[in-house]
Order: C-alpha cells, then structure tokens, then sequence
C-alpha cells in the first residue's frame, strides 16, 4: 500500500507527516512526488496531482497539501476513486486528478485524530486520514458525503481560427515550459508561431533533431505541448512561469 | 523499525549512508528528515532534531550529522532516551532532542565497522551504527557509557519586563522565521511591537484573518511563535535568518 | 531489493518512475541517489553512479538517467556485473560504474512495456526493466547482448614531472571542489601548488587543521583530492564547475 506526499514545503515538514503516517501504519510505503511546488500555486499542484495518479498503483493514497486556507473554513477532504483516493484541501487541487475517472465520492473530513494545530494540517489531519485510509479504514468513518466542493479547470484552453490561448501549468527542472494544450489539438501541425514573441518554432519527434540553445516545441510525456530550448531553459529565454497565458498560431 | 537522517549535507552522500544501513539491515525504514540545513549550522539542525522526534514512532533511531568537526577528537555518541535513541556527533545537535525525555544514557561511540575515512563519518561511523542499533545491538555493544557531553540550550530567551529577547531557530520554505520563544510566553497577547523595525504586528489565530504581503505572527506548529507573511517571506522583508537575535515587546 | 535512481531531473518526474517500479514490484525499496546532477552532465552521473555502488547491498540495481539523446537512436543499455546492476542509457553515464568489477555484459533493451513517449524514457523504458529485473528477469528476457558501448574514462588525468592536469568531476553541496585526481598520485605529499591562482595550498588530514575560511586540500570520502575552505565554499572562491580543468603541482 502506497501513500504519497504532493506540497509546497520542503524541510522537514514532510518528514513529521510520514512520522505521524508510519506511527498509524508501519507497513505503508510513503512515496514523496514533490515539495516544490511553488509556494500556494494549487494549479500547479492540481497539475502535478493530475499527472502522476494513473502511474501508481491501484488503491495508493495521494495527499496534496497546497493550502494557503490552511485554519480558515475551507473544508478537509477525501475524494475516493475507487482506483485511488485523494486527500487534501477542499480547494481545487485535488479535482483535476479526480476527473481521471467518470465517477468519484467526496467526503469532508469530520473525525479528528489528537491536537490541531493551527498551521498545519497537513500533519495534523491529512497524514492520519491517510494513514488511516490505507490501514483499511472507510471514508465513512472518517467523514460526511458532500455534495459541493471547489472544481478546477487545468485545460481551459481558447481557439479561435489557428489560435490556441492556452496557459504555463509547469516549468520543470530543465525550464521546459509544460502548457495546458492537449496532443489531439495539434493533429499534423509542423511549427508554431508565438505572436508575442514574434517566433515560429517547429513541433518536433525529439529534442536531437535541432540544434543546441533553439526555441522547440514537442508533446511531452503527458501529451501535453511543452516549449523547451534544447538543453536550455525555455523559462527563462521567454520569461514565462506557471500561470502565465501563451498564445500559439498553429501552422 | 525507523532510522531517520537529519543532515547539512544534500548530493549523493545521504544515499551512501542508506546503502551503508540496508546493507547492514535491508528490513529497515529509512526517512529523510532533511538535508537542507544550513551549512554547519549546528542550532538549526539541533532545532530540527528537537521538532521531529515526538511524530515518530516509538523505537525510531534519529541521526544527525551537522558535524564542522569531523576528523578532529569530537566525539560520536549515542544518545538513549528509551522512547527513541539518537546517534551523532557530540556538538550539541542532539541534546535538545535528548531533553525531550527526562533521563537519557549518553555513549562515545568505540566500536568501529570498516575503514573511517577522515570527512565522511556520517557514513563510516554513524550509519553503521543506527544500522546495528536498529536490528537489536545495545549501545553498550557499540560504545562506554560517559557523564559529560556538550550541551545546547536552544530556548535561552532573556525577558525584561514586556521586552522578550529572542532567536531565529529556523527560516521555512515559506520565508517564515520561526523563533525560539514559547507560546505559554505569549498568553492573552494581541500584537507584538518589533523594537528593531518600528512595526507593530498583530498575533493572529490563521494565516487568513489578515490580508496579502501583510506582517503576521502566529503560534506555529511547534508551540513557537513565528512571525510571518501571508503569502510572502518574512525573512526577506526583514532580512532575518537562522541564528539572527530578535525582540519583541508584548503588548 | 534495492532498486536506486540517480537522474538530472527534480521535480515529479522520479516519483513517476517510483509509481511504475512499485507497480510492478511492490516489495522493492527504492533510494534516491540524487536528482540534482547538473543538466545533460554525464560525467557528473557517472562519477557519482561510480562513487555509490560499492556502498549498497549485492543485487542491488542502479538506475541513472541523465540522457540528452532521448528519443534519438542512442541505445537503452543493461549492465550487468554480476554483484550489481546498471539501467541507463549507452552514453557513458553507467560505464564508470561497470569498471569497478573486472568482467560486465552489456545488453541493448529491446523489450518494451507499454506506450514509450518521445523524451521520459526513465519512466517508460528504464523504470520498468529494472522493475522486472528487480523481480528477478534476466536480462537475456528484456535486451540483447552487445559488443560495443560508449566508454568514459572519468579518472584521464595527465602529469609532466609535478604538474598533474586533472579535472573537477562535482562540486558538493558545501562547495567542495571533487577532483579525478586519486589519492595514490599524492603520497607523501604536503602541499599543492596551483599555478593558475598562484596559490599553495597544504594537504591536511581533517578539516579543522586549519583556519576557518582557508583554503586546503584533503583526500575525501572517494580516495580523491579534494579541495575546500574550511566553512566556507572552494567552487565560489576559485570560480571552478563540475567539468572544468585544474592543474596542481605537488611540492
């Protein structure tokens, strides 16, 4: 049985949930997706949350805690897939991944598990409701259905003619530039036009097919368009960051 | 069984002290706790320390490995307070940890597991010690029971009058400065005035009652008051880091 | 079973491969080397895949994924040597590694396992052969056997009389300057001279022989000379990189 751990902050905060997780269910294997996800960017949570459920294990846990809420009223969650289960604040980043299939349950988590501190519930309730969820137990018994929660839209993307207005969900490691455009939408086109940068840049197989330091756009490991610099930082050649709007021309 | 790693070392070797302990004890758990502690700042680490021990499961082994004095005559300790053990150097890392408990047994560790190189020890000596103290070796087997090791008091605040004199333990991902002073010191308090700065800042219950880029202070997740920006870095706006003095006047 | 990842890739791209190793082979321990090798810097990869595998328990099987040709015909490459194994691409990364036992077979993958997209083949080629292999395939089951392979000699240093000429392989977290340069080139020897800064530095035995912010040099963990400031960081005093040459006189 997997848990795995989604957030915006690194340091040890992390590790005092796997504590309070491993404290509940020592045989649970506690898998960290990311701690960097910019500080209170859901969508990029959401985006991240959205990627990696399909590669996991049936059943396994998914927590996320971007909660910039954290101590207000927004509620605490648990969406179960059947699949998987997510557990996290009721705030959008938990949705997108939910919608990967075609029928989910939510639950706002009523039952608490010791002390609440004010800051931080990532430790406090959403590594025991996880830890409890993997030891078997019900979303049931842990919460109330609820019919309402925050939806989120990762691919709300605009067409109008060969225009694409589209969004930046994620800047990787290598500062490519992942967007919210699908494949199926860039069906045989050969190159790009950014309006706002007054370039045409080719989609192309695989990053070898150009040179060094040139602006690419390729569909990406989760079909999704990235615009990389090959073996540089797309980010940073065109200053764009998640949450920034792009315009494409397809060509 | 849980061994954790609190380090200031990222890279590779944190990896090369796993593989030192599940060649030693494949059935281990091994957590990082985190290896971004700030270059030989012994305090921040100790703080760290002193944070995680109490979301672990009983039996836990922690080390820590801040250690500027690896090669010279500094010892390696264990340090066994029953509930959890920790295994470090003898620089005051480990003792707040220690104090959590109210008697604990302090080992200089003299038993050696293969070649020690001479800037290594968090491989050469203390891996293979957590690995053996984890599959049942007692610490006598390992080390000599000692009297005297170096204590660090990590909570030393100095008050005088509504003036409370304090210190940074910690800077979060977040930019929040966690200090070392104690919520029981900050009872039916509303604001805190900041001498150094000319700035009164109110002591709120969650992030959220006040608005954006606006200064905060808060009882953090570790019963400390911490002094925030919601969403912002505190740190950067007052330019405060681990290790910086603080005062407050309570008012 | 341990299986290890060693990639220039932070970010949620090594959890993606975590889920499809665990999806495969839940029972298997998975240990982070590091993702933060400097991007498409093989020689950085490789030293470091060098540096760990004597570290980890037999049958272990190391992963690296540091790939600029991904998507290319670079070959997907199995090494076998017999007390461990090594998945990654043909391009040097894992050779250094190999050599440290004196016979190896290399395999070029043929088998797939599932969809392969254009440029993560960490998650969609390496990550499930060493599941499999980790399970116990062989890997006559998954690849071919090959008779030729990228080389790559980390350790080609050149010395006229004094002057050794060698080259910075990585620079650790403290910014300790690592070297190809072996500890047994520098017998009896008590000071470097290095000619480009006009500097000479002594050759210590443990950090704290000298002064705080000096520089010095020491054999490090990996028996290679290594160069530091005491506290403080030797690649921003000397402005070197990983990659960058350094010539040194001993004296």
């Amino acid at each position: 049985m997997i848990i795995t751990l989604t957030t915006d902050f690194q340091d040890f905060y992390p590790a005092e949930m796997k504590g309070v997780i491993y404290s509940i269910h020592p045989e649970v294997i506690v898998v960290d997706i990311t701690h960097n996800i910019l500080p209170y960017n859901i969508k990029q949570g959401a985006f991240i949350l959205h990627s990696i459920v399909e590669w996991f294990p049936e059943k396994s846990i998914h927590v996320g805690v971007i909660d910039p809420g954290v101590g207000s009223d927004r509620a605490p969650i648990i969406i179960d897939c059947d699949k998987f289960m997510l557990v996290g604040p009721d705030n959008g980043l938990l949705t997108p991944a939910a919608h990967k299939v075609n029928k989910f349950k939510v639950y706002r988590i009523t039952r608490t598990f010791g002390r609440i501190s004010r800051t931080f519930h990532g430790r406090d309730i959403f590594a025991p409701t996880a830890g409890y969820l993997s030891k078997g137990m019900n979303p049931e018994e842990i919460g109330v259905r609820i019919k309402k929660w925050v939806e989120l839209d990762l691919f709300d993307v605009r067409t109008h003619g060969s225009l694409i207005q589209g969004e930046i969900l994620h800047v990787d490691s290598f500062g490519n530039l992942i967007t919210n455009i699908k494949a199926h939408l860039l069906k045989d086109v050969a190159s790009l036009f950014l309006p706002e940068y007054g370039k045409t840049i080719p989609l192309v197989e695989y990053y070898q097919e150009i040179s060094q330091g040139e602006l690419i756009s390729i569909i990406g490991s989760h079909d999704l368009l990235e615009i990389s610099v090959n073996q540089g930082s797309a980010s940073s050649l065109l200053n764009l960051h998640p949450g920034d709007k792009i315009s494409i021309m397809i060509q």
